[in-house]
């Protein structure tokens, strides 16, 4: 029998992690920081996912619930690692609420952090209460409450969606794009429109990349069914007259300043390396890639694995991920774990 | 002891999913229809590879080894599976070989087929010799012979890459976007201009797709350390004044109509669904998505899994994908055939 395999963050990878190993015998400790299990989609409050259409709250807390429910996985929330020697198939790890885990591998499914836009204050973040964050529009959403202007409560009749708040931007140190925002952007303006239809809705763009199978998902069809209009455009500032808020930029298609009033102004923003990052790879004795998120060391090798061998990472703790790919990735780094310890298992025993 | 799983496909998604489960100790049989495992990296010859910057032959190579030379992998080339039918825990299929295999599972990884610019034929291939593919381009640096116009080996002074060839593409019943085109063409600007230093290289496109962290090592480093030209622009068709090929289309960021001579027009083809899906479809008893793609039925429960049980998918059958993304896929659905089979092990004998 080996040890249990520590597993690290409880969102879509962390939890796909320590199902996967469940489902195939293989013991694991889940360790969130949080007070409850789900990760961003269940703590931020998303409401339909990216590309399946379901609620966060029926996917992502179904994956929960399998998680808690099953014998072979141990859940400690509100809980982090504050120590982790030792070397692959035997190592020690002390959590914060003063537990001790003999772990025989670990994955680190840490994710991201939401950028903040208060650094980005030119963009009206902070200063006007109707300039909000896709992450509110989400739970404006997910609450049932509908998308209203923080203000007043008011339905607005004119929504402007900023891409790349966070994302492509080298002035204030984030030079990757963020991958899933335009997507995510194209999704809430079709809920936007299915709730509000009298609302128009703008959405600014530096490139559209919803890629893939995407493209006809939620670029076209938030166009053709949703009349969603996109505006390439660079954004110079969002001021208000006192009554609107007012969008002001160069449209970079006809070459010309742009300014366009909106009741109110969504800022999508990108995904920051998980704030802790420092921490962790202290910790656990890894390194860090040139941004700022996790390092992975083997792509073809062995997939998900740090420079220490027995550790592997998963999911957005790599960089801006969907939900999907970090549910593979935290499958694959299961596989790649259970692939290890059952590789030292059986030397062990031979 | 259960029957091995059964992995259609020896491309990076079925390569990794084979190496997966031998490496926990479960035998498959991994049937190829080519003479040779590796799949598109391997037989249309890539060169380095996104994002790590390998060399196809060694990376994807290192995966075909250790798959052949292991002793829980059975391999069939130039083999295809003609029947297959029973259940979940207990298949049986008939190969083109004469071969039967009783398989408890299966993994469909049969990939794409890269788009044929026959059918964009005013864009100039097959027309004009100089006018070649993305993968040609690949060929001809992972051969070391070094980027030449085919007409008389020259080496080019001018060339354009045309992105979205056989993607984006409504006219001709393309409507996804291919994913990865960007970044790769990207890369091959730079690997261009670092063998012919001489020579420009402009990329023409409608958005420059270098989602994530490939924005930084492909999109900005193109441009800031290769001196790669971006052009958004509307081609309109490629022509030949005799001597140069004509590029003609319109700026879209001047609104003007441009014509630039090059001596090599590269075609960035797309990734169309596998030619052979509609048999697949049939022989498997499994749905394609509306673009022709293998469809997956559930994302947050058993990763991989189509509407059949037990027949699992992974890697670019499911629509464009990256390297990367199918090695994840290819694990994971692994993984989840392996909790099918091992679920049904216990069940039978308990």
């Amino acid at each position: 029998m080996t040890n249990p395999i520590l597993i690290v963050g409880g969102g879509p990878a962390g939890l796909a992690a320590s199902h996967a190993l469940a489902s195939v015998g293989q013991a694991s400790v889940l360790v969130e920081k949080e007070d409850r299990l789900g990760g961003a989609p269940i703590l931020t409050g998303y409401a339909k996912l990216v590309p399946t259409g379901e609620w966060a709250k029926d996917a992502i807390g179904g994956m929960v619930k399998r998680v808690e429910d099953h014998p072979l996985v141990t859940v400690h929330t509100s809980a982090s690692v504050e120590s982790f020697e030792g070397e692959s198939g035997a190592f020690s790890a002390k959590l914060s609420n003063g537990e001790s885990v003999d772990a025989s591998a670990t994955i680190l499914c840490t994710g991201f952090t939401h950028f903040d836009s208060v650094n980005k204050p030119e963009w009206g973040f902070g200063t006007f209460p109707d300039v909000v964050t896709t992450s509110q529009v989400e739970q404006m959403i997910s609450s049932g409450n509908g998308v209203r202007c923080p203000s007043d409560d008011r339905k607005p009749k004119r929504v402007a969606i900023l891409l790349c708040v966070g994302s492509r931007d080298r002035q204030i140190g984030r030079e990757w794009c963020s991958k899933i925002c335009c997507t995510v952007s194209a999704k809430l303006a079709m809920e936007i429109r299915e709730e509000l239809p009298d609302c128009h809705v703008y959405i600014y763009y530096m490139d559209i990349r919803t890629y893939g199978l995407l493209e006809t998902k939620y670029y076209w069809r938030s166009q053709e069914e949703f009349k969603v209009k996109y505006i390439k455009a660079r954004i110079a500032e969002v001021t208000s007259d006192g009554e609107k808020l007012l969008v002001k930029g160069e449209d970079t298609l006809v070459k010309r300043p742009i300014t366009i009033p909106f009741d109110m102004v969504v800022h999508a923003i990108g995904m920051d390396p998980n704030v802790d990052n420092p921490d962790i790879a202290s910790v656990f004795g890894i390194d860090l890639e040139p941004h700022g998120f996790i390092a992975e060391s083997n792509t073809y090798g062995v997939i998900g694995e740090t420079g220490r061998a027995g550790v592997f990472v998963a999911g957005s703790a790599t960089g801006p991920e969907t939900i999907d790919d970090s549910i593979a990735q935290g499958n694959a780094a299961a596989m790649s774990a259970l692939a290890r310890v059952q590789g030292l298992a059986v030397a062990v025993s031979a």
